[in-house]
């Protein structure tokens, strides 16, 4: 498109916005349209050609009809926090901001849900939620700033997700605008809503089916007491061993991270925590529930972990100790930031026996690319968050750091895990797509996706790699042009 | 097709697929194919064109294949024991039984889950997880005899998915041949699946979108002890509030099941199960976990079921009681087969907090329709089964109690919930599903079959209503011929 077909493009929509959309959230001037260039992942950026912040769903449908008529993409965009360039804007694009839906509509005590607008930080649920003696479980680390929405979109998890559960299993309900500006609830109130499961579908789709405008999240009871078991190590390994262990015994802790000698150290410097420096390995497990509960499993969590080889078993005194432990977790990405100009975030996951594998594995890749790597992971779940070392500055080095991150991710799915456990795929881990999917695959992505949005207008080239770009990238080999669906051939 | 043409097909289905499936598993003969004109929803049936049993996965991508070519819809079936004919067989079609895929290929007891095939019967599952201290969760009344593929074709339920979820929260991967015999697997070992949620949309799609070959579930460590409460009410109203006080308390029991009077009187009758029948209602709590745990939650159960208004409160003093008072809930349908000629299933579900409400709507409509009903419930979830009690040779009772069952589910939807728990829309639900759903999100679901199945060639004319079939049923109006997928007007 010319410079001036755009200008004129630009003009026309912001004319129509305006006339429902308050003209003060209509942003065209190119400093208005400036902070939304990028999300989280701040090295992709794109001047989106006009930012919209509408109110209501009415001014959602109304937008989505006018784009589907112009035949404009939309990217739809949350608090921008995500890791993987999921709202990263299109230079040909709208830019649909929900900021504005950060309404509490309802909480609902005696059916355990809150129904809220998907522009909600994720602790502002479990905040309201407080009086009723209920919080919403997933916390991403994100949490005080990250939206609902946005958790939606990329099915986000957090420390506590390996008890209980992903955004997908906290959900009750999901109202979208279609790709023609349409509005349909998913899910429903009761136990399981029949038809297909688009709920569960539309849950990490990362913008690509609909516009999430409306969202039933389940809650929970507070839980009575919560208690921390930190666990030092001789070796990774062991450390690795120890998590499958635990597992395999029973025990479902609320949390069980992981930090390796790199990353404890930057968050002992950093924060304090009490961290023992010398290990080569930490583990931190929480459990939550009542009270004797509690103490009984914190006694079957030491015995464990103390059989498995650790060399130091330590319960949090009280709760002051027991912050000073998790913040120490918490600071671990920032704290890496202290000690390497740059650091690249990895997030792949595993089954949870191979973890002694594949930090063999990272330690290896570590050596042929000759970078380092600070490991911080959702152990229990099995989700790596390999932090990969480097200065930006060294002319090569954020191409080695690249390529040793996709060899990571790579030997996540060589033992049957997945490239991204929280983060998404977003635009950063597209070419992995190719890797962990077949071409079958791919192109039921693709035919869902034009079940929902025939003409590709949803944030379009994320997510789900064309079977060209995989071609391209080598990981994939098309047999003779075998495509399945002829009506799809696009893709 | 004239009955030529149709023997002619038969004919050359049963050469074809003799070339590489054992000839005795190719059941051509009416007598034959006898056994398999109905499932579990025995007042349909439909004698299938023939009966294939493959052996293996590549056996079924060949009869896949087979079909596409020849054009002719296929049916699977696992162990036959659905409630809503999902596997009634199409007279022009072919019966695909699973029967043969009876084999437990891997218990991994570091991952927690086992591979499995699709015939394997539920409780079988659990029996060969056993030795490892492991089970798998979901527990449908049918376990004995229901097979694993059909619990994820309709993604079942049973008492202890209060706790422990839906069949859907109990999968880590299924791999499927689809409608052209191309073999998927979708999810993985690891946390979370990238792109779109497949696994959870394949989970409950009633056999419309693949053949389900394999299967990865998730087992869980065998609990220390469980413990069972009976209480007792004046009220259905008065227990279904105890209900709804129990879970907003933060009470999350591994199962919690409710019988109104005519359910407990006739089990009682039948057998012995110990339950005070000059009661209007009962509810049983079980709880699990650890035995201190178990202690304590029970008290606090106790003292909640008596605020609540329970005129007895009796705890099971040992294992004998507690199956006992199992023995009778699990005894409720043939004991209700006792004390009335016919009797019709339902399988509603509602929001907890609606429960007093629905069972005065419920009794209000049994006087309108001149009919009784017997309430059996997996109450903590909101899912009902009223059982309509008729005399089949009286005529017009069937037609009433279809209309008074149609109603309940009705007034289900009203109050936001759905037309299934668990036993699937199949042939039985397939009206009602015009009442859940309007026709945007009917629509959407073609859509999403025809992504996965073009030419609806598997299980047709099940689950998903046409437009027509709605606009015919008089329950939906489509407004102007709106149909959003111009590709899919057939539909």
């Amino acid at each position: 498109m010319s410079t001036q077909d755009t200008s004129a493009l630009r003009e026309r929509l912001a004319d129509q916005f305006k006339s429902f959309v308050d003209p003060a959230f209509v942003l065209a001037e190119e400093s208005e349209r400036k902070p939304y260039e990028c999300d989280g992942l701040a090295a992709y950026r794109h001047l989106p050609l006009i930012v919209v912040l509408p109110e209501t769903i009415d001014d959602v449908q109304k937008i989505m009809r006018i784009c589907h008529a112009e035949q404009v993409p939309v990217v739809a965009r949350g608090a921008g926090t995500g890791l993987s360039g999921g709202a990263l804007p299109l230079e040909n694009g709208v830019l649909l901001s929900l900021a504005r839906f950060n309404q509490i509509l309802d909480i609902d005590k005696p059916n355990l849900c809150a129904t809220v607008q998907p522009g909600v930080r994720n602790l502002a649920i479990s905040e309201a939620a407080k009086p009723f003696g209920l919080y919403y479980a997933p916390d991403p680390s994100s949490q005080i700033a990250c939206s609902i929405g946005g958790n939606v979109a990329e099915n986000a998890g957090g420390v506590h997700c390996l008890k209980y559960g992903l955004t997908v299993n906290n959900l009750l309900s999901v109202t979208i605008v279609t790709a023609e500006g349409e509005l349909v609830t998913l899910g429903s109130g009761g136990l399981d809503a029949e038809g297909f499961d688009l709920l569960a579908l539309i849950t990490g789709s990362e913008g690509m089916l609909g516009i999430v405008v409306e969202i039933t999240v389940k809650l929970l009871p507070i839980q009575e007491r919560a208690q921390v078991v930190m666990a030092a190590f001789d070796h990774v390994e062991t450390a690795g061993q120890a998590v499958a262990d635990l597992i395999a015994e029973g025990i479902l802790p609320a949390g069980l991270e992981m930090m390796d000698q790199p990353s404890l150290q930057a968050a002992e410097d950093f924060v304090h925590a009490g961290y023992p420096v010398e290990a080569a390995a930490i583990l931190l497990c929480e459990v939550d529930g009542d009270n004797e509960e509690v103490s009984e499993e914190i006694a079957r969590v030491r015995q464990r972990l103390t059989d498995s080889g650790a060399t130091e078993v330590r319960t949090a005194k009280d709760d002051n100790e027991r912050a000073r432990f998790w913040a120490g977790r918490k600071a671990a990405f920032p704290a890496v930031g202290r000690i390497s100009p740059d650091y690249y975030c990895m997030d792949g996951t595993i089954p949870r026996k191979h973890l002694p594998y594949i930090l063999r594995e990272i330690n290896r890749l570590g050596e042929v690319y000759g970078l380092r790597a600070a490991n911080v992971f959702h152990a229990g779940d099995g989700n790596l968050h390999p932090l990969i070392l480097y200065n930006g500055n060294e002319p090569g080095e954020i191409e080695r750091a690249e390529a040793f991150g996709g060899k990571i991710l790579e030997a996540c799915v060589e033992v049957g895990g997945s490239i991204t456990g929280e983060h998404g795929v977003g635009l950063e881990k597209i070419n992995q797509m190719c890797a962990q999917f077949p071409p079958e695959e791919i192109t039921l992505f693709h035919a869902v996706k034009a079940a929902f949005d025939q003409q590709g207008l949803l944030n379009p080239g994320k997510a789900i790699p064309t079977l060209n770009r995989c071609a391209e990238f080598g990981a994939m080999h098309i047999s003779q042009g075998d495509m399945r669906f002829p009506h799809l051939e696009r893709f």
